[in-house]
């Protein structure tokens, strides 16, 4: 196995972010899951989008949130996702680039637009998001280099990714190259609801290649079919070598074997709670792939969430290595 | 004279804003002064962007912005300004008019892309501003609807304007259409360079076209070519019906004929003072065409400020009616 020379290879959906508040009756009024993620086309967008409040533009995108914040914590990253030749897709490739993440993936030409995920931030600071996925419909497995999936130390996957048939099949591809080269797949949950559209193929991925599990409660509790956090807990501690499970603000538990260790959150004036999970997923992957111990790393997640939390938008803020202290 | 069925009609520069951090030593390198506002053509903000980091897009333009807040505060509110047919037109259009300001400039098609102006904030929460003009170079008096300024209660122009040739006649022709209909004119003067660069046109425009001026302390002193405050004062008094000074954490004085308010500014932390003139301009005229006292809309202008440099871009995010308890 030779060195790696990134430390952890993103693949998402490549989506830009159009933030707007609302407030509860106008989630009730259209039907929409306070929290959740739901997939609409091109016509719901627009009409969803023209009743929504002043927006404010910012990349988005699980996975590539992730790849920002590990950026910004100084981790050697990757990215694979796909865009349109067009304004947002410019806006999406410039913002991934300027946080220092390697982003290969040549733009959609001819086809459908830029992703956009139109996300409803309510008083309580929860957002609740509408995807149109456009462009990233088209990610395939020949947008997966497998010298770029070789070359990175952890191949980290969002869930979200099992809604575009060829992206899945693109990114169980990766996960064989990865796992060819010694390296380690990590995969996020990222939504209760994407849990349930694909339970089946989640677990049998979980089980067989996946070696790092992220999770929020409610996404783990949908993967058992259970109310029963304890042994959600217990059974994924049998099929993953390493489980992060977060719990907003009562924290974080990562498991790993035998060990159990608790992480609490950092308190912060919760703004607005888009992308924390995937800043925590980052802080703790940038720590890891530094050799840093669980609970270390369990932290550096925490304090990422956090800032993420207390401003609109998903991507960070502040100076990420003066706030870990790295 | 009829009632009149609008507030404030704002005519300026339609703009989308791109923000993104910058260390001081960004600007160093590239010449820029930090906190003023530089034109800059097409391929110069290609460059720029390219080498300036993440960044969240929001829509701005001076007395767009001005619109945008006098809006949330109650006013009945038209802009006009030009985009161009395309992505970030859309997003300059839903975002006005989802504040709740009527929007009937036609868009641009064929010609150059909506205006963009590349705005870098530093750590002391200082703008930078790089615009590109684009599409609103062809604004012009095709595009002022003398039944719009008629029926507003004030015209508010941005200094901005006098920087595209065709705009400043349109506004011109559009201050003649105002006071013929017995309406006042409003005016900011945006930016101390870009006094500079139209001395004498600001000069003559203010002694025989403009009721109520808008300046910070740079500006005002740029256009009488002083550094007496005083001296400022005392001369803009002469020639305005009310002059608002503002003088960022000083407050603002405001002046009409023999009066003098001191008006204090709101503590806040600062983020970003992207907009801060814009908001204060916003809150004094819905306070004003509201029929409310000098002090209460310099408190109401106060506020706006405040809100707006609190966090990153410069439309308000919390609801300004209860900020101001109207």
């Amino acid at each position: 196995m030779s060195e790696a020379s990134l430390d952890i290879l993103g693949i998402g959906n490549a989506i830009v972010d159009v933030l707007a508040r609302a407030e509860e009756g106008f989630l009730a009024a259209r039907g929409l899951t306070k929290g959740a993620m739901a997939l609409i086309d091109a016509a719901a967008a627009e009409a969803l989008y023209a009743a929504m409040g002043p927006g404010i533009e910012s990349s988005g995108g699980s996975a590539a949130n992730t790849c920002a914040v590990a950026a910004g914590l100084g981790a050697r990253v990757g990215f694979l996702g796909k865009v349109a030749a067009d304004a947002l897709g410019e806006v999406f490739a410039h913002d991934i680039r300027a946080a220092g993440v390697h982003f290969p993936t040549p733009p959609l030409r001819g086809g459908a637009p830029t992703a956009r995920c139109l996300i409803l931030v309510t008083p309580d600071g929860q957002r609740t998001m509408n995807t149109y996925l456009g462009a990233c419909v088209a990610f395939g497995e020949a947008d997966v280099d497998p010298a770029e999936v070789a070359r990175a130390r952890v191949l980290y996957l969002e869930g979200y990714l099992f809604d575009p048939p060829a992206a899945q099949a693109a990114f169980r591809a990766a996960a064989r190259i990865a796992h060819a080269a010694g390296r380690q797949v990590a995969l996020t949950l990222s939504d209760p609801f994407c849990v349930a559209r694909h339970r089946a193929a989640f677990r049998a991925f979980i089980r067989e290649q996946t070696d790092i599990l992220f999770a929020n409660e409610h996404e783990i509790l949908s993967l058992y079919e259970t109310d029963d956090f304890t042994a959600a807990m217990e059974r994924v501690r049998q099929e993953v070598a390493i489980a992060c499970l977060t719990r907003s603000e009562k924290g974080s538990v990562i498991l790993a074997g035998g060990e159990t260790h608790h992480i609490a959150a950092v308190p912060t004036r919760v703004v607005d709670t888009t992308g924390a999970g995937d800043a925590y997923a980052a802080g703790f992957l940038a720590a890891y792939t530094r050799g840093l111990s669980l609970p270390e790393a369990g932290r550096w997640g925490s304090l990422c969430a956090a800032e993420v939390i207390s401003h609109f938008g998903a991507r960070p803020q502040q100076d990420l290595r003066a706030l870990v202290g790295a």
